[in-house]
């Protein structure tokens, strides 16, 4: 089996590109060197590769399910796959020392659990929504709540999840009708039902802590009245509290992440006298959205590696296949009886590799940089520090959207390549498809993430936010002008599609009606989205420079691609825009 | 359940655009009417819905398997339906009145059996692969072949299949190693192993009539030493013939369908004094591929008609649930206590409907009209029917590329607008996904037809095919500019577009070297597609005329749709050819 993802590449983006040693300089990071951040990243791919992929497809194949005493039944692989997991350190790794982590910088923390996203979509669920979990709780929670239930989640011993949606209320958090009441004790009971809870039960773990959205009597309606409560499967003092599995989802791809139907406080689980689960809140009444955006802004990133890792898995399984399967001759070659070549020396597998490259060697590129950015947050202050948060707000629904998008694409590039056989389950690239198929829908659907952008981001602060992507990209541009032909080249061609972003951004907002606004922002989004992957692409063709060898020549015939086949077609998505297009308002459902 | 067709749409395409109702003047048909037709329409509606949908879910999650006893054990569902398909004559449908059948015109018979390729893909299958390989034997096979094999099968005894793909051969069929040998009596012994035969092995008729791609002795090498053979797996006298089932592969999709591994004369069912299995040659030895090509070119537009069912199914399916689910408010009604609108009132859903609709309805109107197509070339003459096939030629590779793309990227969107539903195997749109993945694959994977269409059928006869498909779309173009302010703009538009076509493909031509003409031939295949579905809508669009009412309306949003979305996508691809761009061809593998 290919190794799921590259080191020579997370090495190149992570000491060649974005000078990531460099951080150990920080008060923060004195700890660390090159060296640990290497043997990380060793550990990483050892058990990735050992302990991870080689359950994945089993996991597919035989998904979870609730077992004659009502728990739920995973594939035994899971739980020491992750059991390896915690006791390697690799949980505790990005968190403070003061909660019992290793102190490790966002960008290599993540670029670990990257390793386990390509090798393990599925299984790499767990960790990763609890390491959000924990990361919000020790933003947001008191002392104690940390004590109580994050040091726990550092150790590996509690898992965590996000219970933001209901049967009704995807998209809309707003209309959530969970209810949290206040007791004597100062605690909460939380009753309602959660929609599409991933890792919602499970046995791997000795206790779950959900973070849970719902409302308060007498708040006010819509997002305004939310608040975020602890809601653990296990009391502290070890009592069932009443969250109820109520059913498992079955699904296309990701089948070996529980993704649960939970109820809360329908008294499954709860004494006769008690009317909910018992929560905790989180913060301040009415805040919890606010609260919750930090674990789903990371989240968000999260996905986006996740859908990166899985396009990566695809491309290297793509690209070994091409490497050894013949078949066809050269198109000047007309002599049948010479023998066939491997299918990477036709033009057409090549494009699809490539382009299958310049999408995940760029979404990596893309996540790593915006993990690096968290870094540059926490270890900066003042004026700086309001960039860099800046810069995270208006990269985040890109990092998101943009991997899950192209990333997906390049998995159906990898069945292509490998033509019958990539349809079938002999090979794992169709589970590679429907895996990643669930990342434009989870974590904000895809549309959600134009809204964001063109509603909200690129309009910060007056127009700071996109003020500062065009400015960064500039500079970008302005050292690729001095930089060598075919990087002039690109810079000219990435300076126009700036340019035209930010014209089409005012055009869109000299408007005055926010419907039509935004009546194509998932257009926007996608727009820009590649607008921004061409400057990432810039950005690693600086960092090649004049160095030689395949490795190189690799990168530079990527980033050929991405400007010649890719960035072009942002020209008719701003033309679009740039039109005030009203074709999807101007009609009538019954017109469908 | 939604329709998985809409009668409403089919009814506008062949009597309103395509006046099928004309053919009943045509000697061939004089026996048919449009009442015949409108019967044939229903009938098939109605058993599709009852028989053939009921099962489509079912069949997907119990895949074929081998039973005990060695036989292809399916779920019973398929059985009766076929069983009642056949029964009411459909499977006789369009064959000539001489072998047994009905004598519809072509375009008919395909509108009838795209009701059971929406409604069920898998089981369809059966049927189809009987058709195709019926016709041709009609056209090739001798008067006694014609009797022995065919007429059974258009009386749906026999069930056909047909046998090109090896394992070690697929998009290169002139490498294929499965032998004929000539034995005294005049037939052949056949012997070799081939992949991905859909339907090879089942017990859902009394035989299998599986055509064979194979070399006879002292024939030349590559496709030129290609003979065709009727391999039966029951000889005429009842004897089993030496064809023997190895393997069933489990696929992503398109489970219901039993996808096999085939082995010819390995000794399983022969007697021992037998070496291989008895084979009849169709037409002379050699000729194989050219007549395998008559097959083939109408399983190319089947493939056409199968990916747009499958889109069409999943587009009415994410209809259905938009118009009920309701879920967040409008941009400009601020006020969270107001009641959820359903989300067909977002313009991003609206968006994803009008993309999904302006696809299937656009693909369903192309392979309608290369259907009517073989009709015209069955019942015309001379320069008519010169012309005709010149067309069907060059409008093949696209009507079987273009369907599989973009009503696999409509599964996609159906998915989107039914959000986490949509990936759960609660609702059907994740089966659609996975069926049409198999499309861009058989039949030609996607890059084949790229070289098809500009490496063989633009310069058919010193490029008469090219100039064919401009001239028919040009003489589109020129009613339309007289045709209303819509429908002027768009013209022009398209006008532009062929121009660009032309000079595209001259100058690709004027290179002097295959390899840089052919190098982006895919990307070539996708923007003659949108050039000829534009195409395709502006004639629809010309048939919508004046007329008023919701679904004219929705013809008009969908054309507009697809000339300010889709259209303006050919630029930067023309751009791309017209710069005769080497990037896939100027790199080494080792940069990988």
């Amino acid at each position: 089996m290919a190794a799921p993802l590259s080191r020579r590449d997370i090495d190149f983006l992570l000491f060649e590109w974005l000078d990531v040693a460099a951080l150990t300089t920080r008060e923060r990071f004195t700890e660390h060197s090159r060296e640990t951040f290497d043997d990380v990243l060793d550990l990483s791919a050892d058990i990735a590769t050992k302990m991870f992929a080689t359950h994945n497809k089993k996991g597919d194949q035989n998904e979870p399910y609730i077992g004659d005493d009502g728990k739920v039944v995973l594939i035994d692989e899971v739980q020491a796959a992750l059991d390896e997991f915690t006791k390697s350190g690799l949980m505790a790794g990005s968190f403070d020392e003061s909660v019992g982590g290793l102190q490790l910088p966002n960008v290599i923390g993540k670029a670990a659990l990257a390793w386990f996203q390509a090798a393990n979509p599925s299984s790499s669920t767990y960790p990763f929504l609890t390491i959000g979990n924990a990361n919000l709780l020790i933003e947001y929670g008191t002392p104690e709540q940390i004590d109580t239930w994050v040091r726990p989640m550092v150790e590996g011993r509690f898992y965590g999840t996000m219970c933001l949606s209901e049967p009704q209320a995807g998209s809309s958090l707003a209309d959530i009708t969970t209810k949290a009441v206040p007791a004597d004790d100062g605690s909460y009971r939380v009753s309602g039902t959660k929609m599409w809870i991933s890792a919602g039960e499970h046995e791997l773990s000795e206790n779950i802590v959900h973070l849970v959205l719902a409302k308060t009597p007498g708040g006010p309606p819509g997002v305004k009245g939310i608040s975020l409560l602890i809601v653990p499967k296990y009391l502290a003092d070890g009592t069932r509290n009443d969250v109820a599995l109520v059913g498992l989802n079955h699904k296309m791809g990701n089948r070996g992440t529980t993704n649960t139907l939970l109820n809360f406080g329908d008294g499954t689980h709860s004494p006769a006298d008690e009317k909910g689960a018992v929560g905790y809140l989180v913060g301040e009444e009415h805040h919890g959205l606010m609260y919750m955006f930090h674990m789903m802004n990371e989240a968000r990133i999260g996905v986006g590696f996740l859908a990166t890792a899985i396009g990566y898995a695809g491309y290297l399984a793509s690209l070994e296949y091409a490497k050894v399967r013949t078949q066809g001759r050269p198109l000047d070659n007309k002599d049948p009886s010479s023998p066939a070549v491997p299918i990477i020396d036709h033009a057409d597998v090549r494009r699809m590799l490539l382009a299958q490259k310049s999408y995940v060697e760029g979404a990596l590129a893309l996540t790593l940089y915006c993990a690096q950015l968290v870094d540059d947050e926490q270890t900066t202050t003042g004026a700086d520090r309001d960039r860099t948060h800046l810069l995270l707000e208006v990269l985040t629904p890109i990092a998101k959207s943009w991997p899950s998008q192209w990333c997906l694409e390049a998995n159906s590039l990898a069945i292509q390549v490998l033509g019958g056989y990539g349809y079938t389950k002999e090979f794992d690239v169709e589970q590679y498809y429907r895996d990643n198929r669930l990342n434009p829908i989870h974590e904000g659907a895809h549309g959600i993430h134009g809204l964001d952008l063109l509603g909200r981001k690129v309009v910060m602060q007056d127009g700071a936010g996109l003020k500062l992507l065009a400015e960064t990209i500039t500079a970008t541009i302005d050292r690729a002008e001095s930089a060598g032909a075919d990087a002039a080249v690109y810079a000219a061609d990435l300076r126009r599609a700036v340019d035209r972003l930010t014209e089409v951004t005012v055009a869109l907002w000299s408007v005055g009606d926010p419907a039509t606004t935004l009546a194509n922002s998932t257009v926007y989004l996608e727009a820009t989205g590649h607008v921004v992957l061409a400057w990432i692409w810039l950005e690693q063709l600086l960092a090649v420079g004049d160095n030689t060898g395949d490795f190189y020549d690799g990168k530079r015939a990527a980033a050929q691609y991405f400007f010649r086949y890719e960035l072009p077609k942002t020209g008719p998505q701003f033309d679009l825009l740039a039109s005030l297009d009203r074709t999807t308002l101007d009609l009538e459902p019954a017109w469908f």
